[in-house]
């Protein structure tokens, strides 16, 4: 397939990579700034531009990974006769942002968390699907599948839910990291001494339903050692208000 | 080395096997439950006693791995005149639990989350030591040093503080990791959806501050994203709070 990518982003690159090495063409990546499309253009032996004016029109699909306040910016900016598929890879952006604009249009969201300084194997990455009809999820389908090994059809309130549960087990879930690692840092310890615990917690719930593996005080009702602790961050209101009410949930768990 | 285990849970267990792996004799398990303490007994090739009266007073450690509140209670019972040092496991107990009763004590804590289902690198796992001098302390150095590489000096406040930072980076995570799998599962999506996100998210700080690697709708102030998550748990207050309040921190947080 020929594919125009509209961001030079962390999904963009990813996307791109993914799709080139699976022997589709990246014929284009746009950017509003040039030397970032070009810089991944030439990666994938694209063209690069930055103005949407320019963009092939002949292309299979168009692959907009900017952020979501300007998807539909970008989407409007696009040919309304296109007759390739336009589709998004937001986690939280109804597909029926395109439905006044294009015939065919639907969404891949990849379900993970991308950074340029870490390669990941894309064939690992849940891609929900979503397709303003049956036919065009069949193509979406077709495309994605040769991407990764798990693709799957997502309603958009569906991928919602997955972006808010995402959001707890990805972003909420590294800002406790931080937490622990300023907590560490005020007592003069290093970060490393709970890194292999991060990993653990984390494998332990590959083959395991979290409920089923929690441990630590508030679970076991050890209000002896959650004093202990709340005394600790006594000079932290915040983080020990933080610290009783995930405590008082995990109480309430079981 | 010569040891007595007090205690036959996941802490006890896993110290008994690392123990034995590294060529020393566990002489005696104990445990209130005699059927616990055999059965681990038997896997260390060592005697089952449910009854610290007939403990031996010979060995050369006492390893107390029983639960926080249980650990003054045995103490009591050991004979006071032993030879060996006496240990606790625990973060949040401190050394002078043990002060007027033994002349050689201290403390050894693993940081790490321990299963019964799972087994794990002993040699990976930190190790806090705290000795009531610096002869005792060189006895305890050597002894851990010979089940894992990472063994470091830990007064009872930086191991306290070093449980608190494991709350947050273990249980904790564990926990946003169920609230994540229940609004999947209200939405019919299985869990295995996000869990290469959630290894990612622990990869990741492996090699990086999780301050530098922190994303989500949160700190990239994404308040249209945020908008629509809290609109998606209006029907469950306690979730929407505890999304606000983790993004409030993010905001803060740059």
């Amino acid at each position: 397939m020929n594919v125009v990518l509209l961001g030079s982003g962390n999904v963009a690159t990813h996307f791109g990579k993914a799709l080139v090495g699976a022997g589709h063409r990246v014929v284009q990546v746009f950017s509003r700034n040039l030397a970032h499309a070009s810089l991944l253009a030439e990666a994938l032996n694209a063209d690069a531009i930055d103005h949407v004016s320019g963009i092939d029109t002949k292309s299979d699909i168009y692959i907009i990974a900017v952020k979501d306040d300007a998807i539909e910016e970008v989407a409007l900016q696009l040919p309304a006769f296109l007759k390739g598929i336009v589709v998004h890879t937001a986690g939280s952006m109804d597909i029926h942002v395109f439905a006044t604009r294009f015939q065919k249009y639907g969404v891949v969201y990849p379900v993970q968390t991308f950074s340029k300084s870490k390669t990941i194997d894309f064939s690992t990455i849940p891609i929900a699907v979503e397709a303003s009809d049956d036919r065009v999820y069949t193509e979406l389908e077709a495309l994605t599948s040769g991407l990764s090994q798990c693709v799957f059809p997502c309603s958009s309130v569906q991928r919602l839910s997955l972006h808010v549960a995402a959001v707890f087990a990805c972003n909420f879930t590294n800002h406790l990291y931080a937490v622990a690692s300023d907590i560490l840092q005020r007592h003069h310890l290093a970060f490393d001494l709970i890194r292999p615990l991060i990993l653990e917690t984390a494998e332990k719930v590959m083959d395991h339903e979290p409920r089923d593996v929690q441990t630590g005080p508030a679970i076991r009702r050890d209000e002896s050692t959650i004093r202990k602790h709340l005394a600790l961050l006594v000079s932290e209101p915040d983080l020990s208000e933080l610290y009783a009410s995930l405590s008082d949930r995990l109480r309430g768990d079981k």
